[in-house]
Formats: structure tokens, C-alpha cells, sequence
């Protein structure tokens, strides 16, 4: 099937159902009608990010500067010549590592959920030529992968192990849905599907018991299966969830536990391994839940959320601790220094919360998506949005060798693997979709930022109007265009104290419910205006006493944003390294910095304590005095490293 | 050659001279008498370590258990069957890594050195039969690599990177070098002597440029020409070394850094990469100041060390802090529950300073070797000595997933990469070789430990009975069998104060000198008795307040030996996680522990502060309040994980 329209692929007419008379086109997550979502996300067209505010200017470097760069590198680096070389259309070796095809198909989800806001020659052109390129390649029987087809044709789907075919099928499957739903065009689709029906035949019911080694194809099949109504899908995503955790992937260097291997998923509820692999495992999980019928999954998955953050969660909302094998460490194992906090974990950390919100309605997965949002994904790109780090660490040290791009001082242009920068892109491309959701009672606003939503409730049409300079700013103001009663819900991060509401004017008493929201009913008039404070005081941060690697430190954040001290900031002799502040004083947040990004930041008092000299180990060594007493200068910590290498910290010693 | 006499290899016969009339048996490093080495190791004979001794029962443990656990293994696991399979005498794949020799080369390098003290027929038939399957694989160029002959026939001495063939060779001279000085026999040297002359004629002067990825050779090629007289290894060595720092290992994943190839090795003063590779580098480094002309390699060596002594070694004298590539950190870096302190590092740390002390004469060097042997290369082995660790963590946390062999929760009885368990073995049979040393005012005693110590001193023979229950007991009698004037030197390790010394029954004042030893010069008379007492009261050690992962944590030692906290010996309801002790308050040390293998142990008081409930980050949290009052007891670092994995830590959280 070439530049098909959508309506022609099977099921796809009734895909985009969201509970309005006129079917939106659906976003990156649209459980079916029938699904236990207790919350239904929104239409892609429903919500508009104001390119004024936060999400919405990221949005703009996105589609501007990163997402030309990661369809730029995809041909630079060989990872469309590698497709190419199968059909004779390109020479030379196979570049990159066995799964770079998967670097393709989030190039093109990012460009599919772009191409929603507005045709763009440039991506247009890329989705149709890859799709085409991707079609010549595919098998008769819809195999597709450039490394096995290219590399080792006598392996296909063999090594379940470290193959990852069926991750790169994952992908394409998404990057399908993606494209299908912005343009209605099922080109692509049809390739994603040929394949998905090739895993069917082989790895279904009765087929071939198998797992992937790296999960991603049970998210990808179920969302294909919310798109195209075919059931096979959700049935194999449901069998490979069932399958995990038998040793179906044998003995491996890493342990069993790196795959999540090694117990059902039911009994996993430690998070472990690699963990951009269990964040994946977690949001198929979520997803076969939701469009199952087995409430044990969800309960397990609720352990799973509660161990991670109660024991494996960096402040900044990363994951990983370990660099060996990109790993979640033991509980309380959070080093700062080498934190692995991968982009790409923190992506799956916000797709899996996610999956949890629709599941559950709970504000405390929202609270986590904005906390991973704000800062280890935000992290992850430089400002200019063509610059990124891979390992997110919480310190860099003074005499930091940053010569290995595992460890580097500063955001790379690309990496030998170069998984994060596609994955940020198709994750900021399709921000608007999880902005705010609906039910029966009305409309739930879960990240605050400027833009508008709009919904087609029971009752009738409602939009909104959102003005806000959230994060940096304690208020935001909606004004709400509707004529009939439904329920605004606004959520109240955890980490705020004393929110107020006013509505046309009138304050109303607010207490967020045991889900974490304020709930607004009334019958709306066109232009309500419905104002929402939610004060940041700067807040001092204290790690539970069992993370050893930051005993006797403090962390500074502000609203949903973590601080950090970068060098740059701080005054001529004042190396980081010897910086002390006070454990119970809160600095005080300053706006109208004149650094680039910085809209506010966090100044506070500090003490510089000398220890030049002093031996490594010394006997009744006590802690260094405080010496000399200097202002000190936090930043939002996703902001640092745009100004050269320096040294940093999250986590400042007390004195 | 087969089964020749030592004395038929060229300059074997001259090989062992230690300025005795009657050339003894050199021990595992011999300077020639014209390098530039301030004290002159004792031949092999001249120190006996006394089983009843802590050294000298390790050593008899060594010989009883832990050689020939080796010897079975390399059996077992296919080490002799790689080699076996080249000459057709074996079937089956290559098994283990491509360096598996090298496990065989130290293997057979203990053996060597066990066998000076007395024939043992299953020693020597292993020594025997392997040098004959040794001396068949060999090519007739005298190319000996199992798993390039075997595997890649077509890709020797091309793939330095990682090819590890010259790593192998090394540790066959060094093997070769240990039984011809132990045995007199040359079967083996002949191997080896063939081995090295193919590396000085396809590396040599006017050979191609190149360099090993792990530095060995180096240290091996400077021993070989120790005892054969050849020039042209010491000149290869040189040139590896002269070599090392400009590139011609290419780049590589881990950088150059990793192989200690980024810059030329009077620049590279900061440790970097791999622990082991830095640490043998190093060696190789000194052993060829030792026998040159070139007082700027010294230089750095001593900068090197100053480094790595002041910003990146363990209180247990460890070496590594990270997993990823079994590499040194950042400055001050130094982790404990990811520590990595591979045993071969320590022991490769212990062989550097030894060569230090030779080259300098400082008892630095010396205090190194005490602190890495008794508790960093000590903890490598099992109380029964049949059981190994690779990786050395500080602390090991509840929940400790130990499932992975990169990190278990116990010692094992072999590894993927078994290179520790015959590098400890070959280091212990040999650690007689490392007590003592003499020059030509005397001899000097570096390592106090029960046993006989016998010299010809340029005025006549001495002898040293030495009764110690060091480093548990304070007080060390050495009774002097001697009739002429001599001066003898010992010890005051940097962490004894106030050390106490009387000869004949009279109190002597003692001061050490710069160097860090007492000297006693006099006209020694048979029996005469010395009484060295070094106090050791419990200390409480501090990090430098840039060691981020310690902060706010103590660790006790006593003497020499650097205690932990082990669940096992704490009051049942105090988790290890949460004892707290006061940071000022030093432990009592209590004898007589019923606990195999620990003498003393350290008895502190302490406080359980309970975190039960705690958030993982909370806001304005105070650290916990001293709770509960518990005794808590520290057993010897080094005995740790004998009884069962249990958590466990050397850096106590301070109260």
C-alpha cells in the first residue's frame, strides 16, 4: 500500500473516538472507549501551547532546531544509508549500533505529531521518502530491520537477547500511529502494520514463545491496536507482558534483572536492570491494563511506582544509577556524581506516568511527569535545542575528564548511540497531548502553561484559556469560554502549600482532593476568569538519611524546578568544591536574571570552607570550618552547561 | 629446549647477585647491582615467613587451598584445553576471554615461587606438564597466544587495542622468570625467551611502533633481562614505555585515557583509566628508571603517586572507583558501595610501591604496601582462601541485589574474568620476597611479621628471628644473630605514634628519620634482643571534605587494619543502615573474638536512628535524631562476608 489514505486501513475510521460529537485526531496515547481509563486525554487538536509560555517555546526549538538536526544526523551517521544499502541504494558497511533503525522511526513520530500543527514541506518530505525507502526494504512477509537484513540474514528475529528487532519494530509501530493520526496518511501504517502482522503470526497464540530483550513493542502494539481496532495486537502485547520474567532470554553477563527477566511482571515490583528497559516494561504494562481486564497488573505497577520513588529516584525525577549497564542500583543508591539518569529514562518515566493518570486519575503521576518533565528531561537538551547529554549527572566535579561521551563536561552534538536526542524530539513534538484530559464531570488540567485547550464536553463545547508564566510564576489565569456545568479540575503539585483560587473574581476556598486536585463546578459563562496561585517559596531539600552519597547536603528548588549551583555563578574565589550553605536557610528566588533561559534564580548565603592541604584520610580530622561568607547563586538545574564546562552541584554540602 | 638447566640460558648464571658472597635465589624483583636502586631486595631464601605468623599462614593457606583451587580451575574451566586444542590435543571451542592464558602464566608464576621453598610434586608435575603443552603450542617464531592461534590465526600481534597478547606475554616471562629463580630450572624460560625475542625483533629498535592496550610486558620485559643479562629486553621495555602517549592505540569507546595512551608518561601524572593497566604501567615505568639513566621517569612516578595517594585511593588502600570500566574516578571520586578496587589493583598497587621503595628508600612506599595488603589485597580471598572477590566494595546496603558477578554479595569460587584469584596466589607464594631489604649500611625491615630473616651484609652474615603477633599485637621481638657492625632499620609506619623501642633490655630513644625508620646502628652480638612496640589505639578516620560520598561518616582502624561494621555483630533491631556513631569518640579494641580469623575486634558505642516512613526528599527534613543506644562492633575490613552476605560498611554515619 503506497500514500493510502488513512480511512482505508482497517479500523482506523473509528480510531480517534474521545468523547466528542466530532472525533478529534487522536495523540500519542488514546485508550479505546472501552478501555478502564478512568481519564480520557484530549485530541491532538484540542490543545494549543502558546509558544509565550514554557512547553510551547520548547515546542518551537523543537520543530525549529532539533528535530531538523536528529532528521539531519539520521543521514549523516548512516542510519538511512543502512536501509538504503539493503535495497543496493547505498554502499559501504552498516553504521552504528544494531538498533540505529530505531533512531529513524522517532525521528518520524517527532516530524508525524509535528506535522499535526501545519504542513512543513521539509518533514513532509522526509515522512513520505523514508516511508517509501522503509517500504522497498520491507520483506514479502513484512520483515524490516537494516542491521539483520543487512548484517545477518540468517539471525532474523532469533536473539531476542540484544537483537532488539522487535524495539526497533516498537518504534516503527509508534512512529505509524503518530503519522497516521497528525495526517491521515496510512503510508507509513501499512509498513508498521505488515510487520506487526509478521510478529502476530509468529510470536502469537500459538506461536513461538518469545520476548524482546528491551521492551517496547507491548506499548507500541497495544497503541496500534487502540489505532486500528484490531485486536491481535492488544492480545500479542498482552502474551510478551505474560511472558516476562519466565528466562525466556537466557543467562547474560548483566544478570537477568537487566532485561526484567526474572520474575512476572506481576511479582517485579522491585524496580531493577537497565532502566530505560523497565520504564518501557511499565508503561506496556499500564497499557495491557488498560485495555484488559486484569486489575492484579495495575496493582503491581503501583508497588513498582511506589518502590521507585521511595528508594531509586533522583530529586531531579531520573532514573538509573549505574553507568555499567545504564542500571537502577540498590535502594538508597543514587549517586549524583555518576548518575546515570538517562534522557531516554526520563522520557519513559513520563510516558509511564502518564499511562498511570489516565489509569487512575491520581495527581501524584502528574506530580511526577512535571517533576521528570521540568528537569531530567528538560535536561537533556541545551538551549538552543541542538546540543544533549545521554547520562544526566548531578555533579560535575572540578578536574571532571570529560574525554569519554559517556561522562562528558558538556551536551554532545550527537552519540555513537544516539537514542535520546529522537526520543526528547517525539516527546516535545507531542507535549499538547498531555496537557489535560476529560471525563464525565468535565476537564482536568494536569501541566500548567500557556497555550488554549479546547473540549467538546457531554454538556457542550468548553475552551480555555490559559496565561501563565508557570514555571517561574505563582499565578495563572484561565478564562474559561463555556455556557453550560461541567467541573474544572486543576491539580496542586505535592510540593505546594497554601494554593488559592479566585473565580470571576470571588476567592474560593481550596483544598485539592485525595487525588491532588481543586475541583470547580459551576455552570460556566463565557469568560469566567478563574485565577490559580500556587506560591514557590524556595524550598530546602533533605534526602532520606539512607542515600549515603548526599548525607549532610541540601537541595534548593522553587515551584516544580530543582536548582543547582554551577561555577559560573559564583563569586571569584569561591571554588564549588568548598562551598557550604546553611541546612535550614532557604534562599530567596530572584527574577530578571540577565542569563539567557534563566527567568528566576535562587541566591542564598554560603560560606567558603577551605580544605586545601588536608589529607584524604586523616585521624579526628573534624569538618572544615566555615570560612569566608559569600552570596551564592543557584540556576535551574536544566539549565546548566550552556555556558562551558564548569563544575556543578545539585546537592549542596551543609556547613 | 627441553627440560634444560637454568645455567644453560644466557646470563642466567650471573643473575642473583644481593651483594652475598654466595649468590642466593632472587626473589620476584632483583635490580641488577648496577641499577640505580637505593636498598637491594634479599634473595629468596634469606626471608622464611613463619606459619604461626599472619603472613606466613596466608602464605601456607595460599600453598594448601587457594594455588591449587587455581590449578584445578584453569583446568576446569578450559584455560589448559584452549592451549591443548591448538596442537590438536583437545576439541571444543575457545572457552573464557581472549586473555585466558594469562590466568595459566600466573598460575604457573605461583607455582614457581612455592616451589622455592621445597619440592612438591603436584606443583611441579603442573609446572612441568604445562611448560611442555606451553613449549608445543609455541610457533616456531616463538608465537604463543591460545586465542589467536586458535581463533584468529590470521590476526596476530595487529589487534593491540584489545588484543592483550603482549599482557599474556608478560605474565609468561614473569612466570618463566619465578620458576627459573625458584627452580633452576629453564624449561620455561626457554618458552619465554623465544616469546620475547619474537616481541625485540618485530619491536625492537628499528621494528614497527606499537603498544599493548594493558601494560605488562613492560614490568616483565625489565625482570627478564634481570636474569638473563639481555640488553635488548630491557631497551624493548623502554621503548613500550617511551612509546606509551602518543596514539598508537587509536581511539577507542572508553577514550584514550582508559589505556593510559593520552599522554606520554612524564605528563600523564593525574591516574586515569583502567586501575590495573595505570598500576602495572607504573611498575614498568620504575623498573625501567630502575635500570636507566633517566631520573625525569622518577619524577613522575613520584607525582603519579602523590596524585593517586592524595585525590584517588581508598582508605583500605583500594584502587578503582568505577564499574563501567574498572576505572579510576575524578579527583576525590571514591565511592563505597560502587567502589570497584579490583583485588588485581591492589595487588598491581602493592608491586608499584615495592619498586617505589627500591628506587627511594622512603617508607611511604612501604606504609602503601602494609595498607594494601592487609586490607584491600587481603579482603580478594575467603578465610579458607578457596573463595574470591574481583570487586571490592566498601559497603554493601540492605537489599543488595547480588546477582551479578560484576558485584555479588559474597566471594566466589571463580569469575568470567578469573584473573584475581592467580594473581593473588602468585603475590602471596611470593611475599617473602617483599620483608626485607639490605644496602650497604644494613638491612632494613619493611613488613614486620613472624619469621627468619638472613643476610650477608658486606661485613658478614646476619640473621633476624622475628616473633610477632603484628599487626594484631603492639610489641615485635627481633633477636639479632650477628657479630660485626650493621645498621638495622625499621619501620615506623605514618600511623604510629609514639613507637618505643629497646635493644639488649635498654630503652632506646626513637625518632624516625625522614624516611620513616628507626635505625639502630651498632656492633651486634649474637642474641641480642630488639623490642619494637608500635601502639596502636583504636583511630577514627575522617575524608577529606571533598570526598562527597563519605561526608559526614567516620572510619575506624587499628594499626595497620581497617575495620567495618558487619550486620552479623550488631544487637539484634539495629539495622546497619541506621547505626549512627559520634564522630570524636574512638572504639575500644577487644581480643579474643570467637569469630575465625579476627583477633581483635573494635567495640564502639552507637545509636540506631530510625527513617522508617521518611520520604525519599523532603522538605526543611533534619537529620535523624539519635535514637536507641546499641554496642556495635567493627571485625577487621578485610574479614567481611565470611559468615553469609550481610550489609556492610567501613564509613560509619556520624551521630
Amino acid at each position: 500500500m503506497e500514500q493510502g489514505d488513512v480511512a482505508t486501513v482497517r479500523g482506523l475510521e473509528g480510531s480517534t473516538e474521545t468523547g466528542r460529537q466530532r472525533p478529534g485526531r487522536a495523540g500519542p496515547v488514546a485508550p479505546r472507549p472501552a478501555s478502564r481509563a478512568r481519564l480520557r486525554p484530549l485530541a491532538l487538536d484540542d490543545v494549543a501551547l502558546d509558544p509565550a509560555g514554557h512547553l510551547g517555546a520548547w515546542q518551537r526549538v523543537n520543530r525549529d532546531v532539533t528535530l531538523p538536526h536528529c532528521i539531519a544526523h539520521v543521514e549523516e551517521r548512516g542510519n538511512l544509508d543502512n536501509l538504503r544499502r539493503v535495497t543496493g541504494r547505498a554502499d559501504g558497511d552498516f553504521r552504528g549500533l544494531p538498533f540505529a533503525d530505531s533512531d529513524v522511526y522517532k525521528t518520524l513520530e517527532a516530524a508525524g505529531w509535528e506535522l499535526a500543527r501545519g504542513a512543513r514541506p521539509a518533514l513532509d518530505d522526509f515522512v513520505d521518502q523514508t516511508t517509501r525507502l522503509l517500504a522497498d526494504v520491507q520483506e514479502d512477509d513484512g520483515y524490516l530491520n537494516s542491521y539483520f537484513q543487512g548484517v545477518h540474514p540468517d539471525r532474523k528475529l532469533r536473539e531476542f537477547h540484544w537483537g532488539h528487532e522487535m524495539y526497533c519494530a516498537g518504534h516503527l509501530l509508534q512512529a505509524a500511529v503518530a503519522v497516521a493520526r497528525s495526517t491521515g496518511r496510512a503510508h507509513l501504517l501499512a509498513v508498521a502494520t505488515r510487520l506487526a502482522d509478521l510478529l502476530v503470526r509468529r510470536f502469537g497464540e500459538s506461536g513461538e514463545e518469545a520476548i524482546d530483550g528491551h521492551p517496547e513493542i507491548e506499548t507500541a502494539l497495544v497503541e496500534l491496536y487502540r489505532l486500528t481496532n484490531e485486536s491481535a495486537y492488544l492480545q500479542l502485547a498482552t502474551r510478551f507482558v505474560e511472558l516476562r520474567g519466565r528466562g525466556l532470554l537466557g543467562p547474560d553477563r548483566f544478570g537477568a534483572n537487566y532485561f526484567q527477566d526474572h520474575a512476572p511482571v506481576r511479582e517485579a515490583t522491585e524496580p531493577t536492570g537497565h532502566a530505560v528497559r523497565q520504564l518501557y516494561l511499565a508503561a506496556g504494562v499500564t497499557d495491557v491494563y488498560l485495555e484488559g481486564a486484569d486489575d492484579t497488573l495495575l496493582a503491581a505497577m503501583e508497588e513498582l511506582w511506589e518502590n521507585l520513588l521511595s528508594t531509586k529516584t533522583y530529586v531531579t525525577g531520573a532514573h538509573g544509577s549505574r553507568h555499567r549497564d545504564e542500571a537502577y542500583g540498590d535502594p538508597y543508591e543514587l549517586p549524583p556524581d555518576r548518575a546515570y539518569a538517562e534522557t531516554c529514562a526520563a522520557v519513559a518515566s513520563f510516558h509511564w506516568n502518564w499511562r498511570m493518570l489516565l489509569a487512575t486519575g491520581r495527581g501524584r503521576y502528574a506530580d511526577e511527569m512535571e517533576r521528570v518533565l521540568y528537569n531530567a528531561v528538560a535536561a537533556g537538551t541545551s538551549l538552543e535545542g541542538d546540543r544533549f547529554f545521554y547520562s544526566n549527572p548531578l555533579q560535575l566535579r572540578a578536574g571532571h575528564d570529560g574525554t569519554d561521551e559517556d561522562h562528558p563536561s558538556g551536551r554532545l552534538e550527537w552519540y555513537r548511540c544516539p537514542c535520546c536526542p529522537p526520543n526528547l524530539a517525539r516527546l516535545v513534538a507531542s507535549l499538547n497531548g498531555y496537557v489535560a484530559t476529560s471525563d464525565d464531570s468535565g476537564l482536568q488540567l494536569h501541566l500548567l502553561t500557556a497555550g488554549e485547550v479546547t473540549a467538546d464536553l457531554p454538556g457542550g463545547p468548553a475552551r480555555l484559556r490559559v496565561s501563565t508564566a508557570y514555571p517561574w510564576e505563582e499565578t495563572t489565569a484561565i478564562t474559561v469560554d463555556s455556557e453550560h456545568e461541567w467541573t474544572l479540575a486543576l491539580r496542586v503539585p505535592a510540593w505546594c502549600r497554601e494554593a488559592r483560587l479566585s473565580v470571576a473574581g470571588d476567592p474560593v476556598a481550596v483544598s485539592p482532593d485525595a487525588d491532588g486536585y481543586v475541583r470547580v463546578r459551576r455552570a460556566w459563562r463565557p469568560g469566567t476568569e478563574v485565577l490559580l496561585t500556587l506560591p514557590m517559596p524556595p524550598r530546602v531539600l533533605a534526602a532520606h538519611p539512607r542515600v549515603d552519597a548526599v548525607r549532610g547536603c541540601v537541595a534548593w528548588a522553587r515551584g516544580p524546578i530543582v536548582y543547582c549551583l554551577e561555577q559560573h555563578d559564583q563569586p571569584a574565589g569561591a571554588p564549588l568544591e568548598d562551598i557550604r550553605v546553611a541546612a535550614q536557610e532557604a534562599p530567596r528566588a530572584v527574577a530578571g536574571s540577565d542569563v539567557p533561559g534563566i527567568p528566576v534564580v535562587l541566591v542564598g548565603q554560603g560560606y567558603v570552607s577551605r580544605a586545601d592541604g588536608r589529607q584524604l584520610y586523616a585521624e579526628g580530622a573534624a569538618a572544615a570550618p566555615d570560612g569566608e561568607v559569600v552570596e551564592v547563586t543557584a540556576i535551574p538545574y536544566f539549565r546548566w552547561a550552556n555556558r562551558g564546562p564548569a563544575p556543578m552541584r545539585v546537592w549542596i554540602p551543609t556547613s
